[in-house]
């Protein structure tokens, strides 16, 4: 596996694998990677010969009173996963190497980004398409790999492709969880054991929902109401809690067929996000 | 040659020329092409054995109150123009194939689009760039050609391709005038011949600017009113008459080594705009 904080080093490397005929999949990550992350890397795998992983904590998503300096950081451990997974290239460049003077040019997504996460974290959607953009342009892939967990964010790179006819694919994997249902997130380990069980209350909300759409609520003020209940008994200050069209994000007042539930909390000083899509067409209900 | 208005043909066609070894140029057009395309299209032949012109009016860069529904179109002489300069491919899309839904993602570059233009033109950088990043995605040269006379435009695309990392390299290639001087622009045809005459004057303007300059006047104030005095000398209404960093395009008080003398004006209906550099290390003193 080879490791690069090089820019021309990506762009060599992933010319020759091209070169020899090998697709190219790419994840995009912050580094701090846990199962949900090797999941991407090895679906990246299934589908393509030559699996290229960033690692770069963008500080042009996060906001001026958001973690961009605790967020944790652990290349030594993020090394080794991505050895264990199979990963051909580790590309982790400083803030340097991404923006080595003042960034002028941003890429923005209209729309799609004005509710949900967009509407509490002012410009977080501005820096993941722009970076997204110099990362696909850095390293030229044919698919990229994001999970379901950061659900706006899928749908919103994924307009940004398609938007700027960049000829790659998009593809969305599930949320991998613990055993007890929380979504994997590189910021779980900011939880004290008591906010542990408390984070738990999203995917409870989540699932109480599911269930309530499989006993034939379609009311959305309802879901809603309920959801809420489920995350107020415990230790959680709600951000949000939506049920959207998947493709618009709109919200919805009725589910019809298709909808995401989306949900955003904080847990002490944690912010948590969480969602699932249930779908009236499929038996299951749920992505 | 080969006309097509299909991306994915243009996508097969460069891939295929890439394939062979060919580099691939790019002169990104709005048609109605006079010499000083075709002097874009002979530099990229020069450049690259593979070369594509773009021919789309790009409704995003014009304002409501602007000329796209004006705007000279006339494919037949600008394939024939295309042919007889030894261009491989013409990509003529038409706007749905461009914007096949509801445009939401932009590509915005901040501080350099603020002045001259930018500043009577509002949103017009923005669908430049938006255009220009999406046509370098769907052709993917090695280099792209831009004419000085669009100064504003070739610097602030040159900075997009610059931070977003795209693989290309952006040529920027001398301004072509009439014999009197008058800088080649699809929207000369326009003109009566009485504001024809008078269009001349913003030429006259930059040469009195030059002039004074190699004489060692340093003073953006005189050099401007001097200029001002050029233009108001026939029926030409200033929109701006703009002495410049060619890096930060932020005005200059005094003229130290190089700087982008901009002006712009109507000439009865009609917005014009020219330009020079001013070099002081250069014994002409111009590009």
């Amino acid at each position: 596996m080879d490791v690069t904080t090089r820019i021309e080093t990506v762009r060599e490397r992933v010319d020759a694998a091209r070169a020899a005929g090998k697709r190219i999949g790419f994840v995009p990550t912050m580094g701090a990677l846990h199962a949900g992350h090797v999941s991407l890397m090895e679906a990246a795998g299934r589908r393509c010969e030559y699996v290229v992983v960033s690692i770069f904590v963008n500080p042009t998503q996060f906001g001026p009173n958001e973690d961009f300096d605790a967020y944790p950081r652990d290349i030594t451990a993020d090394r080794q996963i991505c050895e264990s997974a199979g990963v051909e290239l580790v590309f982790a460049p400083g803030v340097g190497d991404m923006y080595p003077s003042r960034n002028l040019t941003w890429v923005t997504v209209e729309s799609l980004t004005e509710g949900l996460c967009g509407r509490h974290r002012r410009g977080h959607f501005r820096g993941v398409t722009t970076v997204c953009n110099k990362l696909f342009n850095i390293v030229r892939p044919d698919a990229a790999f994001f999970g379901q967990k950061d659900a706006q964010q899928a749908i919103v790179v994924k307009r940004m492709v398609a938007d700027t006819n960049l000829p790659l694919e998009v593809a969305i994997c599930p949320t991998l969880r613990e055993a007890d249902g929380l979504a994997m997130s590189s910021r779980n380990v900011y939880l004290s054991t008591g906010e542990r069980a408390d984070a738990l209350l999203l995917y409870r909300a989540l699932t109480k929902a599911e269930s309530m759409v499989r006993q034939g609520e379609r009311n959305c003020s309802q879901l809603v109401s309920a959801m809420r209940a489920v995350m107020q008994s415990g230790a959680v200050v709600v951000e949000y809690i939506s049920i959207v069209d998947t493709e618009t994000l709109y919200d919805l007042a009725e589910i019809e067929d298709v909808a995401l539930i989306a949900v955003a909390a904080r847990v002490g000083k944690t912010r948590l996000i969480d969602n699932i899509v249930v779908d009236l067409n499929k038996p299951q209900g749920a992505i």
